[in-house]
């Protein structure tokens, strides 16, 4: 993440929560009594969203101190208390709400990211995102499937070739969209072609792809392809992948296994701020 | 929603994805070649974001052509077509995904707000979204509550007052919060307290309040509460409800029931674009 | 006021004064010597725009030290000193044009509000702003009719409902007007409606609405119609208010009186800057 | 002005009236039915703005049609219909107060220009404005200028070099403040210099400056000065200038005078928009 | 290169130049006049921003005919017509220096690039750029190495590892270095290795990196370091390469020779657009 | 240069090179170890840049401490330090290139401005830049020119008339361009004139212009238009101006010779940055 970006993101945030004035704490609150706030976990979770949640109360209020308690991918149960808050009691409660919405989303997914991990853990096998992203968030949102063990696919459209259906659907053949694409591109940049049967990965294989992302396919055709890359490509597979059938695709030896689920289904995780 | 807004955060979004451009596709696809691409729903649902696809398609390449075969608001089944997009391959590939991330998460929460509403329909109360939404999406998020059935709570900390828990500790009483506030803020803004007890609901009443938020209230408690009231006040629960306990609430005679789920657990849609 | 909001204001503040630069004190002082620069009211006036003015100041050095001397919505005479600023010569000479710029139109919204406001002291009444503003600076001239001891109307068209006369001439009648727009907004949200007769404030009164507008009114009809509304909304006078004639509309016990006076006509305060 | 600027600035009045959308109009009114707006001017004055309210509508909605029946500029008496609008009613609605806004303010600040401008004509002297305009609206103002007659002065600290008072004090004497600066500045850029005494005229022809400011000089010294001057420099009269003293500034012969009032003592016209 | 990017920058450009407006222009010449311009190139060139010079166009004034005699990437003569543009005279004037600007040293980068390409065209290698680019404007001076028959190398800090030698420093080993960020990044991105030793190479061979950097290395080190590589990962040359050197380079075998003066050396072409 | 808007360059600067992290350095490099990176020059050269470069690490990273080993303007040699960075290793290898970049850039314009400079240091005459700068970056470009001992020319169409010969054949003669320009622009602005030939330079004395550009005159032209001019006008040689004939040039007489070369031909210097 660059600090540069996410504070931009913050400052929308704080524009679209605060607008011109929080109008309740304005008009009631005097300033000059500082309170701590401590923010704790309510269920068993990985945290995610420390630093950006520390960098909310510092936008609203440069004053205000944050204490990591915890640390960003931290594993904790519920009841710990992962941070605290130090500052204008006014600073506090017109940055909790914001910081919360952080937080909890973020650890919604690092939480999930790591069941996910977790489960094919015995396994020489990557668990990473997508772009399945939420619009304008997905450099927080990749974030958060770090910090709960992923990694990362492709930042975007720009910084890696990805070869799907639709695209040799328009060129003719797998063959002849790697040619195009492959004279033009950086040779800073990987090229990964998206097949649904065993023969689209003698094609990639054939024209030396970097990736192959096995898209869909039955766990059979999943083991053939693999046996067939043999090293030659990174495999990747991809499409309808759940917490339930993870591990069986994780046997068929591939390399990477792409989750959708991982930031299209976010279930935040329960954090609450309480003033002292 | 005022398109202004949704087009800036459109063009973000489109920054995030394309950044320096499409790699794939800007060194495979030669322009000129029209096709048509159809949205279809792959599960029962609420189509929401319609409007906001169509914005970010056009945003892409104003000569597309988004035909809407669905409203958004529609309730649609599985194989449903909602929609085709006509114009440059590059275009819609382009397009594709963020469009679908729209949409996916905007129909998400539109079918579980209809679900939450479904469950209440015999009943004459309102289930409202709240202020745990996706930072800088707010907007997106409550359109998509409206058009699921559901109604908004204030949109941020500047349209309505909310006097909380920590607000009330800090100031004393509910009496002097409300006092020291009602002073100030415009006659055209309501003021909200958020009450735990019976007596909260005694003192809030006292102080002649516009809407009384029973906050975490057993079921016995907010019956009281709403006999107390007696159309003095809006009454509105909130804290924990669940599809399973919503209709529970719903039968205590509550105006409004606030639901954070509606926006804090995404569960997007399964959508998908079919190239021609 | 929400400084986030405000800083971007001076920025673009800022930018559009020096530009490229200031060639005159760029080109001319050496960086070094620091002076005391003190701000004095030139006429008797009600103070707004101090802590904006030390904001511009810090904007363009953040090593200037900014004294309060008075406070923002003091009323002071001739000759008072108000605030006085030490740094650099050359921040004192960029900013100063720029700060009184912004002290000396505040300060002339909030003494002019004072005269409103003096004028029915002895009425239970408050006076209000209206939309009438200057574009893009609607937030500085409400929070100068505050500091004049005015009250704000709604900030926008976004925070409260106000149904005027074109738009019941559009749908038909003032009831079904309210009917439509009261299901779809938010239970936080109060609805004003505009009337210009007798009959009109019995429609709105009989559709329950929060506020009644009584707009261009006659004297002897905006007493009848407060009669009649009888505490069972908030009675606003509207249209057409002058300092001649606010005693006499505050005497027929209209609850508000929006006066669009305060912001659309700008008398600013003479405010100078000298440097010691 | 440059329409890329101006567009910029509107677009922020939108965002800041309009916000999450207008509630009254969006809930209220269907799409569908255009109307026509007439804006029409209720007292004597000179319009300025119709370019600046014909973009706000076409911003809102870029199917509006925006017709001239007066220009900028022009002479206009109580009554005189200048523009109409015609398109869909919610988007005449909603553009109607922030365009009306800026002609308001731009036509009261032309018709004030008019006035003084007027007094002065049969002298052959300028009336232009100064730097104090409405922070990040003196685009709009100084174009306002123009079209009631005025002439602009600097639009900036950027555009043209103004030693003034305390530039002096802080380098010691008139002579070598222009010496530092003349050296440094482009050659296409002016000098002009405050003087309040005869003795600093005398200083400043010395040293060749284009331009003589004569700072709140007695109408007798301005006479001298401006003999003196001989045509070797420009004068301009400045500070405390008034519609009842200006003609007898003109008569000292100076070729400028500058008004601060002009743009600091806004007096908005009477313009109305009504829906047919 | 991403259309809402370019268009950022030119609207930035065009503040920038114009600011307030054109003064010469706007106050001369009168509206409706329609003239072409035509665009001639005076010397022996690449083409190269002929889409970046009809924005400019487009953004000054929507109704301007550009129409493209030559394409980006052509090679063209002293005197070769390249384009021409349709419109109004204003738009034409204040467009020209800004579209011209671009295309001369868009123009300038492409016609380099050119020269060190054609001088390696008989070796199976590749010449790209650096990130020694102009700053914010990397996507142009990009796409003009495109143009000019070159390639890119990664676009930014973002889209591809490349240790460098105080990267090494910090960490210790090249093996520790790769190890650290293997496991981190993407399977997607590539891992490039800065060496300046044969011992460098082995290590990054060893750790089995996508590309080395050979950097200022001696021609025979190149071609051991080529020969030990032996195809296992891309060579790639770079530091100190000239137009004199690079076909010795090319000979060592290298896959890549990176050229950091196609960006940091610009010679502008010389192109003029005449009024008819 | 005016701060804030050298930063806002700056930053987009840093989004562009950084966008959503730096790869490397953040997967590799441990926070804590802080270093020192000296900035040394490699060839003869007038340092700029060195106030640009100390807010490029200080945006990257507030703690980072700049020391200043040179100034901005000083002729430095091969070998000379010319500044040392001190912080965190991951913040100077983020802004270690761009650093450079604006560095490199800016001193290569100064040295080539003073190269210009020296060689007609014995003239009274002025060297200037011209509006053929760097689209966005003219203020950076301008300010090296200023540090290599030359001036500037207007900042852009905003500040300073320049009738060219497009407008002249646009309106017919200079008498007339003159005569419409000069009634409208702030009597702070100057009016130059570009003239061809003799003829011209009469053409302009008549009409009592400022600044009188020679536009690709014979030398022995330049000579009489000086005598002619005689000191009414300010007389600029301008079009194809070297150092190789910039000297001849001077000795006509004139009194600015404008070169668009100082910035149309960018050398960057060679300066680097090493961690110790």
């Amino acid at each position: 993440m660059n600090d540069i970006e996410v504070k931009k993101v913050i400052r929308r945030a704080i524009e679209e929560d605060i607008g011109t004035g929080d109008i309740t704490t304005d008009n009631m609150i005097e300033n000059g009594r500082k309170v701590e706030g401590v923010i704790t976990v309510k269920e068993k979770s990985v945290v995610a969203g420390l630093k950006v949640a520390e960098l909310v109360f510092k936008e609203i209020d440069s004053e205000v101190k944050f204490e990591h308690m915890k640390n960003d991918g931290d594993l904790v149960k519920e009841g710990d208390k992962i941070a605290s808050v130090w500052g204008e009691i006014s600073s506090i409660l017109k940055g909790e709400r914001l910081a919360l919405n952080f937080l909890q989303r973020m650890s919604g997914i690092a939480t999930k990211t790591r069941k996910y991990v977790d489960r094919v853990k015995d396994y020489d096998v990557r668990v990473t995102d997508t772009r399945k992203t939420t619009p304008t968030l997905r450099d927080f949102e990749k974030r958060a499937v770090s910090l709960g063990g992923g990694h990362n696919h492709r930042m975007g459209l720009y910084d890696a070739v990805l070869i799907k259906d639709n695209h040799i659907k328009s060129v003719g053949t797998i063959g002849e969209s790697i040619e195009r694409v492959r004279g033009k591109i950086p040779h800073t940049t990987k090229i990964e072609v998206e097949v649904e049967s065993i023969e689209g990965v003698k094609e990639a294989l054939d024209n030396d792809v970097d990736i192959i992302m096995l898209d869909n396919m039955s766990l059979e055709d999943m083991e053939r392809a693999v046996k067939l890359i043999g090293g030659n490509a990174i495999s990747e597979a991809s499409g309808s992948i759940t917490l339930e059938n993870i591990e069986e695709v994780a046997k068929t030896g591939v390399d990477v296994i792409s989750v959708g689920a991982l930031t299209h289904q976010i279930e935040s995780i329960d954090i609450g701020l309480d003033v002292k």
